[in-house]
């Protein structure tokens, strides 16, 4: 999967509105919820920013002012953007339970998860350690995910349900991955310095797997519900157990993270 | 464990009153919480709509709204209330540290997963599946617990802790089930259809163990904690390991669930 | 490493101060939480106690009433206050992304359950139950992390990430232990009385991993992530796999930990 | 103006969710607001309890319990509920800036002031004071608007602008009324029993009048602004001044209230 | 009127709490809010202070920080808690509508501007002249009632309704002095300096009526409603008027305030 | 007084911060408001938008949405903003107790009353009538000002106190005009059309007066407190009483609004 070109990108935010319109009025207890987050928007990133500010405020950090932040970094990033597009696509492709574009973009915590640290990335860069920190905070008490700031994502990313994903400083994503929710990457310890995990693009990492140190998963590998990594994982194998061994090496698919099959 | 009868309902209900009563005197800073949670309320089905409403509102969904929804599921669906009655003596049966039957309804998050899940699950019959999602993500933000609105739970269900519960679409559980924190029962991948376990009378399945794929775990059966299980698994028997294999083929007492030895 | 003594104390809530005042004209945007939370206040108790009933108010426990509880636990139990500030220095070594000592005291929910936790914990043993199963369910709710209020914890403590973490009602940690995110301290089932593990000094317990029943952990042992422990682990050992096994004896470090290497 | 019958009333409900659809589609920031309000609600009743109640809700007053009240008065009282229907047509016909029926039952304090006193009224004559005094309060504080509980109102009674109203506990006001804001219906000082005004059909009274003692008021009387009336009025008379003296006694409109002429 | 010695207010504060646990009994809805601010406080002072920063509170301004600002006041300043004391007996002797001793605490929001007021006058005296106009204005938006932090009331004080009170900055008011709602104690323009009223013991103002330039109101005069006093106003007599003329001098009783009179 | 120049509206603005920050320094328990509310802010209008957003918001109307009308509205008209400033000097120089350019602005409900009125003329204009009426009840609720969005209103102009103020739908008001509290500028009844007084240049308007009718106030005219004016005002003359008689025509200042004397 690519990113999405310009066409590609406001077809996608129209379907969007046109489901939210439907919705409207099939549900009227969520029309007020609907208009606020959604309707009255007049772009993506707009209504984007508005959702984040909206899960992520509280009653010490203004939501006017997340929300300015917000836009200005999906204004100022076409990267952070674009991916957040790609991501939606991702979770209605690969999740059969996903009938509808808008469910990830309103509803799913790990796709929140992603979207929230892609900004905190971006402060981080800036050096705004400082916010970067405070808002890593929040995204984990409201999702129940934990990603350093200085951890660095691809496009394409799902995050299934979320809750108990911890990424960590060093950790290097590429494009087109799925975790599911309780996956670990983990550092080596107490030692400084590049520590975390680095996974290729095409890899899927099955709920509750922990992967520790700087290793690499490579590429369209598959790592089985439950385990633990500790070494390198050859490109199109499948790894199992507690330590994880290699069971097989002709992974069929081309994109595990596609095909999300996170059993054995 | 069978349902309540009509009496040992009402009786229930009258118990948790006392239970509340002696809470207000004893610890001041609680009798606000409480006479607004408990003792204002003139039956278990209005107290039970105003609680989860409590937990469930926030800024872009109004508790009146909520309450009210909450409330006509329960008044219409005795069995939705009738389950939760029978979870609460589940609570009680089960859980050494659960001295009262107002602790599981005032205090265990999993047991508010629960409740809220099965109103999900009428609402999802009822083919509001935009309402249902809304509120299957506010569910995973508040307790940690994503449960698919379209999964079919029974009676007498307990989720212990509950942080990091997955359920997925097609799962269905029986009876008297018991679940630790960070279970799994989630899906084969990507294709669509009944893909996710089901799950018969008596079973127990320990923390943070990953149940995957359309298999059954067949009656008074015990997973042990992090196990991933990806095939069927007999009657009275323990499973146990990445991937689990049977230990042992003579459970002892007739439901693991109410024993609650999640070791191997 | 040992409690402060009162000049390092009062050093490092002296440190806290000048890291907060560099954020704040380092963050405008933060300007106002930091000032709300840290600059304004008198003292580490007076901070410590308003951030925790920031975190842990809501709509149905004041957050006055609840402040005034927790100063009064931070001004009557030196302990509780001599363990927190260990705890912050104990993150602080240990966690190679934590560059302040300020992250953890505002922005580590493990740290905030913690805390939380000890306070509860002085409640339980004044028998203030219900008050402490109440905000049990709220750390449990805000952090992810469940700990029952009668369990036993020292100083120098660090949950990481915290997400997942269970500790049972008669778990004993002692003091320098280690618990990554997910970490089960868990009971034995249904039977009363002493059923949750003893972890001695210096330990370290991976993510995911599983430690159940009332067995012990003894001095600096280290339990690799996603193990099943359910035997006594002997001192200086490393342990792991589903269900777990010794795999060395001569672990080098004198305290785990420390190391905080949750590889196999 | 007499009461609206069945069918008026039913009309009138429906005048006002076609105007609130049409400001949804024109005005899409307060969409949110109407449909909350206004759209999803299915009887003026249940509307006017939810927007009564998202008015006079505070931190220690929970939503959710006063709208119940407030709709278990309007149900169980249609005098309370065809009283506001009259008065919403009042202010239709005699504020010439009110342009819609939705206008003052969305917008102008002076008619929320009403309603919530009319409640009030049927809640003191249960004995229910003290919650009446707790709501007279709060209506104080929102709408600037005083009305002791036991002060009994007719219906078509308009209330301007409403700031800094004042009625007194024996105060008896007929039908078709109207006042201007700053009016003070007072009491003529410590005695207790009957000591304020009788207010008769068909009255007007000035901004910022006095009318202070056990007086009457009589039919079509109008008094003029900043007026400070201590003795009884004639019908059909206009009396001004400080103290107020009778300047003209063939007042030509029948009804002065309805022709807000308050000039002297 | 004097003072409450030691016995007499702490009679005062029993009574109080014997008021509210009977209100608890007969209202339901409001024992949440009634053990919230009344029952579970162990002092006047501490119930004060909690009750003010409750309606002193905003999004802007943390309730916590405000009570410890007020409980401060009152318990370092008894003249502060002895003049609230001695407000509350003014309020049940002279209002015949005021049943019990814990209506103006509770629910008269004259009596809250007078309280809240006298604490800003202490914040004045110390230099604290932010605060003291944060909460100037904070008042006036809760309470329409404006008063000047600079000005000095006396004890017995009772202010009726409250809306629209503005007391100016060089205003001095003496003991038992009754005013009611809209009354002006105002200033005579630009220049600065001493230039608002100074009031006796036991004047009473009317509705509405306006005082204004550096004049003095001698002991028990009676100033009529809506009356404009731009002179002294000798002792004893009554004025009316606007501008206000003496229209007797044989006030009867000895202290209008307590007569509440304010008829011509 | 004119409009500020831009050189002169820049220095307001630094010296608004620069009180601001001498403000933090000095009372830290408003450090927290003053940042989030001024210090952060890039322009003046950005601050105005937010502090008055933070006024007006509600339950029921995001502050996010609130904001970005109001910016935009201060951003796309200058007349609005600069009116602004011309008002903060306004109060600076005539209210003797208004010591710094930060109090009106920041405390002073009158002001906030007046801005959220030019927005909302600004809105009417535009036809976003709906909008304009709800924002209008909001600050009628909030700051107890009642401005009926069509009216007009120049520069320079002061509303003191505020509390009870109304200005009707076709009012219009000139440059350099001072209202007191409970000011009303009220129409002549039922009839549409034109109805409500014209104010000139200087005008100032004592407390509780009343302007009834399509009448004019001719330049620098001053009307005394408590008055009710029902005819012209000829220019440089003081008008006295109910109903107000002309006592003067020799007003000596250039512009009684800067006086402020609102004796008789």
């Amino acid at each position: 999967m690519d990113l999405l070109n310009t066409i590609q990108a406001e077809n996608l935010w129209q379907t969007i509105r046109n489901e939210t319109g439907a919705a409207v009025n099939s549900e009227p207890i969520l029309a007020s919820f609907l208009h606020l987050t959604v309707l009255r928007h007049k772009s993506f990133a707009h209504m984007l920013a508005f959702h984040l500010s909206s899960k992520m405020s509280s009653a010490v950090m203004d939501a006017r002012a997340l929300f300015e932040i917000y836009l200005e970094a999906l204004q100022e990033n076409s990267s952070i953007l674009n991916a957040a597009l790609a991501d939606i696509v991702a979770y209605y492709q690969r999740d059969p339970a996903c009938e509808t574009y808008s469910l990830p973009l309103l509803y799913y915590k790990g796709f929140h998860a992603i979207q929230t640290h892609r900004i905190n990335h971006w402060l981080w860069q800036q050096r705004r350690h400082t916010l970067a920190y405070f808002l890593q905070n929040r995204a984990s008490e409201v999702f129940g995910v934990d990603i350093h700031p200085a951890a660095s994502l691809g496009y394409g990313i799902m995050i299934d349900h979320g809750t108990g994903v911890v990424i960590g400083e060093t950790a290097i994503l590429g494009n087109n991955i799925s975790l599911l929710h309780g996956v670990t990457l983990g550092g080596s310890g107490k030692q400084t310095g590049d520590r975390h995990p680095k996974i290729s693009d095409g890899v899927m990492i099955g709920a509750n797997a922990s992967v520790l140190g700087n290793i690499r998963v490579n590429t369209c590998a598959k790592i089985g519900a439950g385990s633990v990594v500790v070494e390198d994982v050859p490109q199109y194998s499948t790894v199992v157990g507690v330590p994880a061994k290699v069971i097989s090496k002709d992974v069929k698919c081309e994109t595990p993270a596609q095909e999300m099959d996170q059993r054995i």
